[in-house]
């Protein structure tokens, strides 16, 4: 039985892969989708894909057995409190809703017993990274963080590595790392720190998006290594929670509490 | 409370790693070694330590806590028999032991409600490479793992390199991986494989020894990697297994299962 | 002055990079393309470019300092007699070509003083890569080839691995490397090779397309690596070919010759 | 015919190395030692090293061809303008002699037509990583570079990442890398600078000596990486200088003119 999906957001930069993603999994069945912008969508397949402005006429109008939500914040808790009410799953790529939109969909999510995935982060490696960084850090308290992105990236560190360094920071006692009476003949060459923990954010062309935490002990060291080279890296996570969002009947954050890690 | 330790064979290369570890530990006493040649040991502290060649006189001349053996099968099987039976904790690096001898040591460390800990290996890193490597496959089914040491060593690929491989295999189904039209335009380029998966040995002047397991997945890679420098990487191994060893009172074997790896 | 170029192919691969390559950089002016299918190209400028079936007529019309080809080898033969013969410059990426339509071509470009660059890869850094490989070979006889592509590629190694191995050989004495007792348990594992120098070839969903050369002597070892992400990379080295070929009355063959090195 | 060779400063941690290769390597002839501390050293061979506190006297008593100079600069200096008035070739580790010194040494070395090497790094592969590090900036002017040590390390960076920035520079025009408007969350993040260079030191236990550079262009990236386990690194560059140093008659500064670059 194939699974019947909605999309919202189409046409973004996650949404246009999740659209090829969808057409190409032979499990999954894209009905329509959903856009302030209404038109519709040429498929792969025979038919061409509807396109809706309004969530509650796509809801009414089609089969729906999962709403994937790549929009913004507020469109994007709209839609699902929608669907959660009509016990439609959502997995959804949002980030920067407030605590008290959080609880909302939370709440009704566990009143409908509806399954919900909200993850900032769909890369199942880069996910997988922070997890065993968090384990390592027990045993290696001494630790550097590498993130290299192309140079068009304006902030530094990137939000993974400050995002890794907060996790270890949970199992790891605070400490000063290196030499105690270090010195840096140049400013700055020693990174940033969190903690003791030391960062390095390395910016060039030809660089997409990468990170290395390096963990040193006595004769020692363990390194664990993500290299992103475009959107099709989250394309796997999304897939992923799809299938699991119909073993839940509550709201999951976090792509991790998705995996089995054990 | 410092712990009262033994070290069995203190001048093989482990056991000599050992021996300079033990003395610099504060919360740890070496107070005698078991070797088949009598001698004793200068120490870093103000006594000499004294050397035994008959096990059942050295614990019955000392108060001991914890028996270190780092010698060959036969000898370490004696001495553990031994030790357990007078309630001494055993913390063995010592490989080779028959189905027979490790039956019998676990049915003596029960009868005496004594622990022990038996491990092949003792470097944390590696340990972690692997056990990480095992739940990362179950997203990542394609795996390529190089392995690089001195070119002294004379068997590839390296022990540790099949022991990976062989803990993937008991979550990852058996796939071919690469092309399906794959040509070796020179023969073994594509390295040797197990089930699928590729692996790599590579031997130079200049390396030590050194593994990394690569995941590939649709748009990125995770790769974990370990380097080892020197044996001086195992003491910690040694150190944490001589502090657990007090919290159990059977026969565990292999350090990750007395790492906290959830 | 800006230069005026011709692109031949413009609708293949590399030849679109190309397209878009030279309509951003300023002192480049793209009056023409030669295509088997006319049609015409809409340009970011202003006029949409026109593209010619015949060279003859596209070089009659149009006002031309430098032919840039990137076709198949029997087409590009053609094109660029008439281009020397009407003393307009070649920048040629085409491979292919047989040992009689080198020499011809040689011919032509010297009897007109006129310059032609033919290079089989155009990516700086992996000429780079090659060019110190065969210093360091030098000094480190102890070489080992690790090449990683996309699981999409069917042949291994790589055609720019085999080239690496052979530029190296012409400074290194073979050597047999590893342990004169070297034993395969796993057939396969120390990979191909090429007069001694190992090679190994990973193909991983997630790659691209990257080359490690590692070099080994007592206590140190030397590593010289080219990752590659996508055909941007040949870019830079068509342009600054466009820049040289004025410098040059003859053929030119590889980019290393056309590069600063010393 | 094996060369004569008497080592100045056998007992330092650069001298010991030597004294074993020169002991080890057949066609050397390790004939004496100069220390300020007299005594001999036992050989692999089968006769003591006789070890003189006065050079002079150790020249006047045996046959020499090379001195190995491993000492500091004071006393280095005075055995050199003494080996070099006796046509005694000179090899040398030693670093911080003034310019003054080096001047004298220069003309000795002239007027005697004596050949010396004078060396502050004799690790071929850090020699090599700088030169070819100098030529990939001509057309990669993006660069990062990422040095890790042990953390013991004092200073950060190191001096061979000073150097290599140094050397780069004198190809490379000065320019600014990154975004523009790059903000650093955290302080540090982007490593310290030299003329827009960026450096990122990395301190951990577990690492030795390394270092990379990074060159980025458009679609590609190059990294040069060297990694010394031990001093045994610097062997191979003396060996090596001992024997260039019989085919020269003046002073050469610095191993990379001793070297086959081109």
């Amino acid at each position: 039985m194939r699974k019947n999906i909605v999309i919202a957001g189409p046409r973004g930069r996650m949404g246009s892969e999740a659209v090829q993603m969808v057409l190409a999994e032979p499990s999954f069945n894209l009905v329509a989708c959903i856009d302030h912008k209404a038109s519709s969508i040429s498929s792969l397949a025979e038919k061409a894909i509807p396109v809706y402005q309004n969530p509650e006429e796509c809801f009414y109008a089609t089969e729906v057995d999962v709403l994937i939500d790549l929009t913004v914040a507020e469109a994007s808790y709209h839609h699902i409190l929608i669907a959660l009410q009509q016990n439609i799953r959502c997995v959804v790529g949002t980030t920067g809703f407030t605590n008290e939109q959080l609880v909302e969909m939370k709440l009704v999510a566990k009143e409908n017993k509806t399954g919900i995935i909200i993850a900032p982060n769909f890369a199942i490696g880069a996910i997988l990274m922070m997890h065993f960084s968090k384990i390592a850090a027990r045993y290696f308290p001494d630790i550097e963080i590498i993130e290299k992105h192309h140079n068009q990236k304006v902030d530094a560190p990137s939000g993974t590595a400050i995002k890794t360094a907060e996790m270890i920071k949970t199992v790891r006692e605070s400490k000063a790392q290196g030499h105690p009476d270090e010195v840096e003949v140049l400013k700055g060459a020693r990174g940033a720190q969190d903690d003791g923990i030391h960062i390095h954010s390395l910016r060039l062309p030809g660089l997409v998006a990468h990170q290395e935490v390096i963990f040193g002990g006595e004769g020692q060291t363990l390194t664990i290594k993500h290299d992103s080279m475009n959107r099709k890296s989250f394309m796997e996570g999304i897939k992923l929670s799809v299938n699991q969002v119909f073993h839940i009947d509550e709201l999951v954050y976090g792509l991790e509490n998705v995996l089995d890690l054990d």
